[in-house]
């Protein structure tokens, strides 16, 4: 492929993009094809000869578009939001052109450098404690990062314990990627012993210390505390400080996972509940791929103390040994993850740090706690439906007092317009509507928009 | 950012990417910054308003290219290639520009149903066994995938039998992610056996087969096998066939990782090289983002039967409820991984295959598989050097007569020219040059090219 065709291609590209990006407001947020309706617009057999770019391009009206839930329009409001914007797209764009893998800092230092540097950048935007400074990563995902969490924490039990005596310990609101994690690393779920939550779906401190003291009794080994910060069901914040209290006593990691919550602490109004007890923490984690304006894939890992994550995730071969790395004065973030291999991420999240900067990042998240807000009173001032957990931040949970029946065929008939987009829990044994606020796009008038729907279906 | 600014903004991203690879190949291969220089270039705190986009590219040129390691240079030989290509970058700035995340088959369905159908297509192009279709998955890495494998075949052995009984088999020519997944999935370093290999490298079966009948003497349960088509160190390939055979004795999972060596199948003549057994494995994964033109990161993990990776994978909360999971007749790739969160790489691959076609992907291996065995008959011919392993695709080993001081002296004196670049290894305990050829624009004369530095610097 030349030079030159691939500028033409890439040109073509952006503008389907541009293009897309100012439509997507117009299109039904949820797709509505059937089970195996795309693939039955692809040929059978892969082509045996290129195909001209015309082509390529007219199958993503003709095939892509009727198949995508449109995560991207400002009426969407499903599970949490996943977050895109130009400056974002602009830093991926460089960084698959310029096609670097960075598992070594040899291999393009530049990759692991701003990686650090930007992510020390967010410890003093998001007012996150100091010994988080030069110890964060990018991972794909919350669901990796907490993974990692529980292997440094397991690795770090003196090895002679049967590690069938291990115990950890999170909320029965924690999300299902901290059961995921134990079972990837090898422990079997009552190894996982799950906390009663008070009222407002946050993990209980006294029921926590309870369920260590009753499994020291039995000569259990307390080793992880899995405390989250904006839980999936509800936005519910458990009480870190006094989480790490409990788990200081006992010599156990903390790991918090603040994948949604976590972006909202670059409000420094916000972070008394966000950001309470983090200084005793072992390790943090957030997306800003969910709503801090970043594009998938790109979660952020802190550590307090890196030397439990590397032991736990290093193996050297020779084939990846280089002066630099024995030097001992460069991060291999390789070491730092699962895979070996790893994309330049740092960079779109350097864009959209320069782009938007503090003043554009703290608008987007006040914005949306305060629509949610918004939201949150007109459901509390309609006797129709009942509010079933704090709106803490961006997130509204209720339902309908009619029942369950009620509130699901409401969800239902919400999403069949096309309009908007929201899906459900259940708190408290009740179908729970969830209204997600956070698109990049999503401004008051869609709230607005939103309610009205709701309003006149229910 | 409104539509008109990101659409100024990426084409002069566009026309930035199309420069830079146009004038790749006069950059120094190997970045020669020092640690830390990277970071000194770039201001102590994030900036409090938003910055210019001509100041954000500025620093492209200012900060970023100094400290890369130009992976996508045609004279970089260093490890195994990372390649990108106009068609795959295309593909990833539609996937960057949807914005879509792709857990469950609902969230957006051509995520997930291209992604299945492009597999499908690689089943055919590449000879793969028919058990494989409809069981394909992107992983973002062979490292991913075969942490996978392992946690697939370590929960379908009988949950009664004690784990630590459990004994993995590779050879000790294995790529590191095995002995890093072993830890990963909760297992002690030495319940990964290493096999001793033949003469060329390669896996004894023979050594398999004792080694696992004397694991059963000592009441041990044998449970995976990972063979290498294509190792990192050499390029060797493990006889899948014979292990298949020995494994199968023993109901031992056979998992085969072909991370760089896979992608040549798409030239039949080097099947019978490449693909021999694989009707009987139970998993195999390779890397087209290594030797396939599509960009990092995208790894393909298949398996001859997706219930046990299911199995071993999958969690499912309220807030994942929907109907077209509980349906049955859909895909949702959140339980094929560890990740929850999924961007749409299927685009990228898709966007690969239409613009190149079978012929043209034939054309890219051949083209080096042809060159490396030119620069291996150059150095069979040279009284200098000794070819200390088999050139059996485009990765060629060597080292020079006058002992490892000469060998390391002269891969030195190559990098440090910054007109090629190479990495090393160690293979019958001699420092090893490797030349790994496979550059997206690799081409013959780039091969001769380094020839003629390695000659000379001799």
């Amino acid at each position: 492929m030349s030079a030159d065709e691939f500028r033409r291609a890439a040109h073509e590209a952006v503008d389907w993009v541009a293009d897309y990006l100012e439509r997507v407001e117009s299109l039904p947020v949820l797709s509505t094809v059937e089970p195996g309706a795309v693939r039955a617009l692809l040929p059978a057999h892969p082509p045996e000869n290129g195909e001209p770019w015309a082509a390529i391009f007219a199958d993503l009206d003709r095939v892509v578009l009727p198949g995508v839930t449109h995560w991207q329009s400002p009426n969407f409001f499903g599970y949490f939001p996943a977050n895109s914007s130009g400056a974002s797209i602009v830093g991926d764009l460089i960084s698959s052109g310029l096609g670097v893998q960075g598992m070594l800092w040899s291999t393009s230092p530049a990759c692991t450098e701003i990686e650090t540097h930007v992510l020390d950048w967010l410890v003093e935007l998001l007012g996150l404690p100091e010994q988080f400074r030069g110890n964060g990563v990018i991972q794909d995902s919350a669901s990796s990062a907490t993974l990692c969490a529980i292997l440094a924490a397991r690795d770090r039990v003196n090895p002679a314990i049967d590690r069938s005596r291990l115990r950890a310990y999170t909320s029965n609101q924690a999300h299902s990627s901290v059961e995921k994690g134990i079972r990837v690393a090898g422990l079997r779920p009552e190894q996982l012993r799950l906390v009663d939550v008070d009222d407002e779906f946050a993990l209980q401190p006294e029921a926590l210390a309870a369920a260590i003291a009753d499994d020291l009794v039995h000569d259990l080994v307390p080793f992880l505390v899995v405390a989250t910060v904006g839980t999936t069901s509800s936005g519910a914040i458990d009480p870190v400080a006094a989480v790490v209290e409990v788990a200081r006593r006992n010599d156990v990691w903390v790991h918090v996972d603040a994948a949604y919550a976590g972006s909202a602490a670059v409000v420094p109004e916000l972070r008394p509940l966000l950001n309470d007890g983090l200084d005793g923490v072992d390790s943090w984690c957030f997306d800003p791929h969910k709503w801090l304006l970043t594009n998938f894939d790109c979660d952020v890992l802190y550590v307090a103390d890196r030397s439990a994550l590397i032991s736990s995730l290093s193996v050297l071969p020779e084939y990846l040994r280089n002066a630099a790395s024995e030097s001992g004065s460069v991060i291999d973030y390789r070491d730092w993850h699962v895979p070996l291999g790893r994309r330049f991420r740092a960079l779109k999240l350097w864009f959209v740090l320069r782009h938007y900067g503090a003043v554009g990042l703290r608008a987007h998240i006040t914005r949306h706690v305060e629509s949610a807000a918004w939201f949150a009173a007109q459901v509390d001032a309609d006797a129709r439906f009942d509010r079933v957990a704090p709106a803490n931040l961006s997130l509204v949970c209720f339902a309908h007092r009619d029942g369950d029946a009620a509130s699901e065929q409401l969800l239902r008939a919400v999403n069949a317009t096309g309009e908007a987009f929201l899906t459900h829990t259940r708190l408290h044994d009740r179908y729970v509507i969830r209204v997600a606020i956070g698109g990049t796009n999503t401004e008051r008038a869609h709230v607005e928009g939103l309610w009205s729907l709701v309003s006149r279906l229910a």
